[in-house]
Parts: C-alpha cells; sequence; structure tokens
C-alpha cells in the first residue's frame, strides 16, 4: 500500500513569512503523495476587523456569523490556498488547491447545538475517488471550507479537515497525519521544550492524564489522534512543521502509533 | 469528437443575484462537457474601497498594483468561484473549481509595455492534460488568477482565459465559446436591443466595420472572436448569459462560425 503524508498547518506558519518558507521548502522536498490543509490565522481576523466586522470567539473559536463567512472563504479558499499553491509549484512541486466544495470533497451539515457557532460545517463524507485522481499527479492543498450540498458554504476545523481526509483514505493509503503545533510535540513539562515524549502509545498517554503531566489543552488534541488510530490511520505526528523531515524521520515531534 | 461549451461571464451576471440565478440554472442544465470562466465585477471594488486601496483604471482596465493583488485573489478565487461551484452543486451540478494556478493549469508571464498594468498576467500556456483529465467527471468553474510559475500570482483578463482554453482544447473537442454580454448580442443599431446580428460571417463583419455600424467597443471582442475561429474553436455565441439555452440554439445572441 501506498504512503500518504497528510499535513495540517495553522497560524502559527500560515502566519509567520520565515516559517512558512521553511515548511514549504521541506514540504515539496516529500516523495510520493501529499496532502496540505491548512487553517487560516490572523489574516482572517485583521480583515475582518478591517471591514467592521466584530469576530465573537467561544472557547477560541470563531463564531462564523454571515458576515464572517465570506471573510473566511475569501482568505482561505482565495489567498492562503492560492499563494501556497504558486510558492509550491516554485519549488517545483505540482500543487493543486481545493476547498471541501469542490468536486464535492468534504461534505457537512451546518452544526447544530447549544452554542450557535454560526456557519460552521461538521464533516460528513470525504470523497475518496476525487482524492485518489487528484493525487496521481498533485499534491492536494485543501482549504476548510466545506459545503452542505444545499448551497451553503460552511467554515470547518482543519484539524477535523485532515483527520476526516486521513480516516477516509485508510483503505488507500498507509496514512501518516502530521498536526503541526507551535510546541516541539508533546511536553512532559509545558515549561520546558526538551521535555518531548518521542513515542507515545496508548497506555503511556492514560498514565501521564493521570498523572496529570498533560496539558488541558492537549487533551482533545490527543484524544483525537488517538481516535484517529483507531479509525484505521498509521501514525500520527505532532510537533514543528517547520522541522517537517525531522517529525517524519522520528527525530522531532511526538509520534503517536499503535505499532 | 465531443462538444465542450466554454462560457465567460462577467460582473453584469455576476453581481445580480437574479441573472446569476437564472444562468447557474441553465448552466447546470447542458448536458456534456463545460467550463465557467468568471470574472470579477464590483465584489473586488467595494472589498478594495473598503480597505481603504485606491483602484486606478487606465481604459478600463484595472491596474493590479501589490495592495490590489491579494484583494482579486481573495474575490475571484475565493469568495466568487467557491459561491457559484457550491450552488452548482446544489443543482446537481458536479462542479470544482480552480484558477489558473492549480496544478499549472494556466501560465502566464507579467505583463510589460509601456503603461503598468502591475501584477497582471499574459497567458503562456494551458494544461491541456489536467483539463481533460478534470473533465471527464466535473463541470469545471475557473478564477482568473494565473501564475508565473515562480511563485507570483497575476490577474489575467477573464475574457483571454476563456479564449485561450478554447484555443487550446481545440484538438480534443468541438469549442464553443460563449461570451456573457450586456446586450442581446451584436447589434446594427446599439440604441435597437432587437437589431441584432443573428449570425455573423468574416464578410458581414468587414461590411459592418466599413460602414461604422458596429461600435467601437465591440470591434476588440469582435476582432479577438475571429482570431479563436483562426486558432480553431468551432463556434462562438455573444449574448445574454442569463438566456444561455437560447443562445447554444440559436435563438437568442449573435453566433460567429466559419461552417
Amino acid at each position: 500500500m501506498d504512503k500518504i503524508y497528510i499535513i495540517k498547518i495553522g497560524g502559527n506558519i500560515v502566519d509567520d513569512e520565515q516559517r512558512l518558507t521553511a515548511f514549504l521548502k521541506e514540504f515539496a522536498g516529500i516523495k510520493g503523495h501529499k496532502i496540505l490543509v491548512h487553517g487560516g490565522g490572523k489574516v482572517a481576523t485583521s480583515l475582518a476587523a478591517q471591514l467592521g466586522i466584530p469576530q465573537t470567539m467561544i472557547e477560541g473559536r470563531r463564531i462564523t456569523d454571515a458576515a464572517t463567512l465570506p471573510v473566511v472563504t475569501m482568505v482561505y479558499a482565495g489567498l492562503i490556498n492560492k499563494t501556497i499553491v504558486a510558492r509550491l509549484q516554485a519549488l517545483q512541486c505540482n500543487a493543486l488547491g481545493l476547498s471541501g466544495v469542490d468536486g464535492n470533497m468534504v461534505l457537512s451539515h451546518k452544526r447544530e447545538g447549544i452554542t450557535d457557532y454560526g456557519f460552521v460545517g461538521d464533516v460528513d463524507s470525504v470523497n475518496v475517488l476525487l482524492l485518489k485522481t487528484l493525487l496521481q499527479d498533485h499534491a492536494l492543498v485543501v482549504a476548510p471550507i466545506t459545503h452542505n450540498r444545499e448551497g451553503q458554504l460552511l467554515n470547518t476545523n482543519a484539524d477535523t479537515i485532515a483527520q476526516e481526509i486521513a480516516s477516509a483514505l485508510r483503505h488507500q493509503y498507509k496514512v501518516h497525519l502530521i498536526y503541526s503545533f507551535e510546541k516541539e510535540g508533546v511536553l512532559l513539562n509545558v515549561a520546558e521544550e526538551h521535555s518531548v515524549v518521542p513515542l507515545l502509545t496508548r497506555e503511556h498517554y492514560r498514565l501521564l492524564k493521570e498523572h496529570k503531566n498533560i496539558h488541558s489543552g492537549m487533551i482533545p488534541k490527543l484524544d483525537n489522534a488517538f481516535a484517529a488510530l483507531d479509525a484505521g490511520v498509521a501514525k500520527i505526528i505532532i510537533g514543528k512543521a517547520e522541522k517537517l523531515n525531522d517529525l517524519l524521520s522520528g527525530a522531532s515531534g511526538t509520534t503517536i502509533t499503535n505499532e
């Protein structure tokens, strides 16, 4: 089975010219199949501010109201996506940029619940056939905008999209899922960058949680990572995306695997 | 040889909710291969105004300076492209949105000349293989942003992109190129909408120009159309895109053909 790398980068890479350059250079160099899922970052926030659209955050999540939806669509699917694709092409990497809308790549439904997140989509399905066809000749660059098949665009968490694509491709490829992160990896002591746990098993994770060694913000990320393993993803790596080669070789970051 | 429809729409459709709805419904209903090339319209202009980016127009053409380039990239490749794709999907048309950047679909170089148009690209090549692959299962929606393969995004005239794609596909398909227009077609008398010329031959065009029956603004459009015929495009139709079915059947608009 062919290997595929699915790499999610967020604002800490997208917003930082130097890190983005370092990351794209290493991404372009990866042999074989690869998908880059990018989030937004400060550009959407600052564009909304310039346009006088107030941004509401609940527990660190942006509320995507009717005025904010076009802003994130423009920034994610337009500016960031096409800028990254053009830069990868300049590095001889044949990149092709898509959102979840295109060819129904990622279908979703509007999130319902007590908190109204606005036009936020929870993923229903991933178009594996389309991904497989496009991956034959391209590195894919995915913007986290999806739709509900009834004409409604929906803003969708980029971590979730990376994970859903990873799970959907598990029968077609040996999937390595890499989450970019502002820290070196999972740290035993949040204040010490060198306290990174190189390999995290399920049992080890249970013990670390029990002894409260793991920062509370990391727990949903790691729960998601283990859920992805359960869903058949071969390996998950968490660390600094600007050290991509080291992450893939195991020289940096935290690797989570059942193997 | 399979037929393909390449349809260019501009601001008079994109900016008008009612016309856009009528057009998309008819576009979704076309059987077989089809490509929609869209321009920008007022959204980019009004976004630039809101952001305090002065817009310079020379002979009706926008100067794409360094501050304007991200604006057109966001609006064309992000907002307009993904909105159209989502709406076509809701109409059961399997649309996929791309810019010229993606998979090097349209490569260009920065225009040089006496007038500095800024980051404007003139087309060098079209990736026929990519288009052919994607057209197997999709209607393509193309945003007029290209790149120079060195990482530079470039704003490119949507009419030109439609024509370059049409010419590039002439050996693969029987190409019908449709230019959307605010008038019913080529008019003998600009003040009378019913004076449309249903069929325009090269000889007829020569005579109309000689007798100054053709409005000066139409001449570059028609010269381009005849150039496309010379390049092997089967048929060119000019008219109102919201009457797409009538244009395709010959019941509306002006058809330009060698046949």
